[in-house]
């Protein structure tokens, strides 16, 4: 007897046969006795085409306008899903953003969850109903329909469940669990039991897509335990919690997180004067580009080299900023390289272990792989290498750090 | 400076092409200084796609859930026009019906309007605002959406207008107006400049599909002033008003209404008690079969002959109810046709005139047109004919109560 909130994106309810598949899915766990709120997604490709008739009017479409058009797409679904769980003998009721009481900021295509009113769905809960809910949308105080952004699914489930102190969140994806890594890089990658928050929001930024940053935040805030499984496969999944077991038991990294989507840029020769980082970054900020790693190093001469990276859509533009900046500060040069690529070891045991980073620089040289950049967090390391041993890096460190599966036992 | 309500329905807004057509229209009227409120319906072929998607799930879905679903199409024309108007320089916002406010009461998929709360509507007209609102929907006290049945954006507009004190509510529609009767009938019909509510009520209800009848009563009973329209064709359209002008100027007859939907059942030789024609259509009502015309001729030897028409889809069942009546009561027989139609002419101007249906039977006499049965209201007189007359009859009676076109002025 638990109450549950479930999430299905769009390709889980990208057919009427999948939309049948999920209500026989919720059933299951109705008969076993627990409370169910629902929470999806539009039909798969449902919101592009809606964006897709809305750019046929007009290519930037107002934001107010493109909401009211978008949120359509989740309110198809949750009607659909209603009448397939009634079909099978399972009351149930569905719910728009606005019928459920989802408040949010004004900031259309990108609104933020405020309050959630969930008096409605606890009656029905009460009732007996299984409770479907339209994810992504909601309702600003003025009473216009806002959505939350891509991927804003998620978070609507883990707010759902936060305001219903639901006992756990799970969210139904097309992988059957986090795991240690790409097991497209390395076969031998093992399904985590568990993961932390932090570990997760790590693995997550650093390119793991399984769950929405916004969502991990929101449920770490909030202590609401989130489970990532597969919407059509059995299987534990895996569960990301607020717990940081005993570092006996835990290993000392969770996963190898990597990511090929960055470009770097170093600014050499600069005047070593203070106020320098902001000289670089403002203007790079101003332009709307995002900064990943800075390193700085010690200057000597007078002079320092000032190194960061970008997302590679942003990496011509950064250049042409980085280039006036450079003129206008008397800086040597301007270098830029877009065939790097970044590898993290993530893990909330590392906190209490030294000697992880040099373990992983260790293994990084076995492999006379030459480290460009280097930055660390608490519970991370992270290292710019070239892009072509990508790859090899990550199953270096895979191994290095007793993550490979024992043999026989990868699924 | 008009506060006009303008209705566009599927057809005229099928497409984004449309839309954008439909945007430029009001944008000439915004022009002129006209505040406009749009209410339109969803695109062409939206609604059955919606209705198609649901019965794959299940047959007969739940009305709530299908209104959660149904209404997303006009949710969709909505934003499109908005984004249309705002594109070619119009202020504009779009409502649904939840957002505008427009109370129901919870009969599902064929709902009522209780209640227009237009006071976000005034607040945009007033901030300059051009505001579309989704036609066809509406939602319950509890705050469930709900849908007012097929044709309902008619009837959105009229109550829209009646809220606001429009002065005007206009129909677009594919036709240019309503008629002295079917022109594809006859070449010579003409389009009426006026028509009371009350004829135009009697030529709905007997088949011209102008219009949705509970959209007149509605616009009758709050005295909104209602002109259809084509949607892409310049023209004044037919103005439908309260207004009874002297009959000195005004026709006799306004229009000839036909309808070749119905049939007609006989039971023969019913002793003449009281009750009688309660113990006929009690039963009829009970299998759910509604009755247009009733006849029943004077007894003579204490039996009667009791004559109805009803739909022509209903023929079958109401025979066979009938049939089983029949054998209880003693009657003679019972006979039925199918191949019948019904004529009428319509018009506020035979009140004040004597002799009209007179005129009408002597016009069907000249063609040897024999009339099976006769029926008459304030304003109409009907008759029952075999079907095969039907356009000769009408031709006819056009031509009787001088309705046809003068030589060369027909459009």
């Amino acid at each position: 007897m638990a109450l549950i909130v479930q999430k299905f994106g769009g390709t889980s309810v990208g057919s009427v046969e999948r939309i049948e598949q999920v209500a026989a899915k919720i059933k299951k766990f109705r008969d076993n006795g627990d409370d169910i709120v629902v929470v999806v997604s539009a039909m798969s490709g449902e919101t592009n085409r809606l964006i897709e008739l809305a750019r046929q009017i007009n290519e930037r479409p107002v934001a107010r306008e493109l909401d009211v058009m978008v949120s359509t797409g989740e309110q198809v679904t949750i009607a659909l899903l209603a009448m397939a769980l009634i079909k099978i003998g399972v009351p149930a009721i569905s719910y728009t953003g606005s019928q459920v009481g989802i408040l949010t900021d004004s900031s259309h295509t990108k609104a933020r969850i405020m309050q959630i009113d969930a008096q409605n769905v606890r009656k029905d809960l009460k009732a007996g109903r299984v409770v479907v809910v339209a994810g992504f949308q909601g309702i600003d105080e003025a009473g216009n329909i806002t959505t939350l952004g891509r991927g804003g699914s998620d978070t609507t489930g883990v707010a759902l469940a936060a305001a219903l102190k639901a006992d756990e969140c799970q969210i139904y994806t097309d992988v059957d669990g986090v795991y240690t890594t790409d097991p497209r890089v390395v076969p031998k990658a093992q399904r985590l039991e568990k993961v932390t928050f932090e570990e997760m929001l790590e693995m997550a930024s650093l390119g793991s897509k399984v769950l929405q940053i916004r969502a991990v935040e929101f449920a770490g805030k909030y202590g609401v335990p989130l489970r990532v499984l597969h919407s059509f496969k059995e299987g534990p999944g895996t569960l990301i919690t607020l717990d940081e077991e005993d570092s006996m038991e835990k290993p000392i990294i969770s996963g190898i997180a990597f990511n090929r989507d960055e470009a770097k840029l170093t600014i050499r020769g600069v005047p070593d004067t203070p106020g320098v980082a902001f000289r670089i970054l403002g203007p790079i900020s101003s332009a709307n580009v995002e900064v990943d790693m800075i390193v700085q190093n010690v200057a000597h001469d007078n002079t320092t080299d000032f190194t960061f990276t970008v997302h590679r859509n942003d990496y011509q533009n950064a250049l042409h900023v980085l280039e006036h900046i450079a003129q206008e500060m008397g800086a040597r040069e301007v270098v830029g390289d877009v065939d790097i690529a970044k590898v993290s070891i993530v893990g909330v045991g590392m906190r209490s272990h030294a000697g992880v980073a040099s373990r992983m620089f260790e293994a990084l040289a076995k492999e006379n792989i030459n480290i460009q950049m280097i930055s660390t967090s608490e519970i991370k390391v992270s290292v710019v290498i070239e892009e072509k041993y990508l790859e090899l890096a990550v199953r270096a460190l895979h191994t290095a750090f007793d993550l490979d599966a024992p043999a026989g036992t990868a699924e």
